[in-house]
């Protein structure tokens, strides 16, 4: 599928997930590509008259929500959410995930508990039968990271330190993203809890049965996937 | 046990630790009122000649080494500490402790556990039967803060948000403190896996069988406990 077709995809299954919010919703923000459409379709709406205020998980989706005149508020003063339309870099049908391509692993999964209810919003190439073909990313505390880089590769997990032109990359929170090339991701639960019990984890990119709902986006059709 | 007579058994197990320091070591040092009196007296050592390399957990520490002409690396650089002295809040006789009052629980966590020996210095009211009386620091990624809050009162465990002058204390690495007030921890090996598990949780003050070596100081006398 090339480029421009997933993106087809993706702007289906946005707009799809749109229609879920209501007025006077409180509603997540989360970050990247996919997402980019369900904003410029939300910016709109609030623009027709929508009343909804949003929690935002990245920089990013701050500055785009911003420019489309959506009205954020921040994740303390929100309270609960209502709902949350976020992207996955893979997601499997019991509803497990990997997410963080972006960066924004810890604040989307944050956003993600706060929520009453979790749409994911992706095309269907990203909708698989074992997650970690995509590279898990991992957050890292900076201070003493090559410790935990040894303890990944002692662990066989093939982790490679995300770099942005050729220096470290770092999160929202001033972190690093080691970013498993694992191949198979076997029991993510299990792999989850391994992760963040390592001290210097901060966060993985592995979403527990987090998801309420998958939309699933190819051409013009969206596929509606229920918990 | 007036705060004078505790410092003169502070001072005498801090005096202790340092004997264990040999030349070309890389030494790491912990945080607090307690690890002050050894960065003094390894301070008088290196200007009478001791070489040693130091890794820092804190910006306080590092600014006091400085000042004593101690020479700093950075833990990446350092490779594997060859020894390092730290105090504690709390400490039991199966080598578990608290430690986190000064806020630098995340750094120390992390150098304590890149050394191959690791001497704790305390004055012997720290040294205890049961870990808890003192509040059990954990660190918190300030975004969703109230949301991991409310988990841990739901877990009974009494968590007050740190302040410093009526404002929130910040870790050097940016994060919040809350202090448990728990009053006594059952299994402490259960609870930091507890703790560290919850999203938004980045390091727990349980330092479970991390010491080597524990040198309480009462007056002008030291008990060394070995493992």
């Amino acid at each position: 599928m090339t480029q421009e077709e997933k993106n087809i995809g993706k702007k289906s299954a946005a707009e799809k997930a749109v229609e879920f919010v209501k007025d006077r919703m409180t509603v997540g923000l989360g970050s990247g590509s996919t997402v980019f459409f369900a904003i410029k379709k939300l910016g709109e709406q609030v623009r027709g008259g929508l009343n909804i205020k949003t929690v935002s998980t990245s920089d990013t989706t701050t500055q785009l929500a911003q420019s489309e005149g959506i009205k954020l508020t921040s994740i303390d003063e929100a309270g609960e959410i209502d709902l949350t339309i976020d992207g996955a870099d893979e997601v499997d049908r019991s509803f497990n995930g990997i997410k963080g391509g972006g960066g924004a692993l810890l604040f989307e999964k944050i956003v993600a508990l706060s929520s009453k209810k979790n749409i994911w919003i992706v095309d269907s190439t990203k909708l698989v039968d074992k997650l970690g073909k995509f590279p898990l990313p991992v957050e890292i505390i900076p201070f003493g990271y090559k410790r935990v880089f040894k303890l990944i590769e002692e662990m066989n997990l093939n982790p490679v330190i995300r770099k942005k032109n050729d220096e470290f990359y770092f999160t929202d929170s001033g972190n690093l993203i080691f970013d498993l090339h694992i191949g198979e991701v076997r029991d993510p639960e299990d792999m989850d809890k391994e992760l963040k019990l390592i001290n210097g984890v901060v966060e993985t990119g592995l979403f527990i049965n987090i998801a309420d709902v998958i939309i699933s986006g190819r051409n013009n059709s969206t596929e509606i996937i229920n918990k």
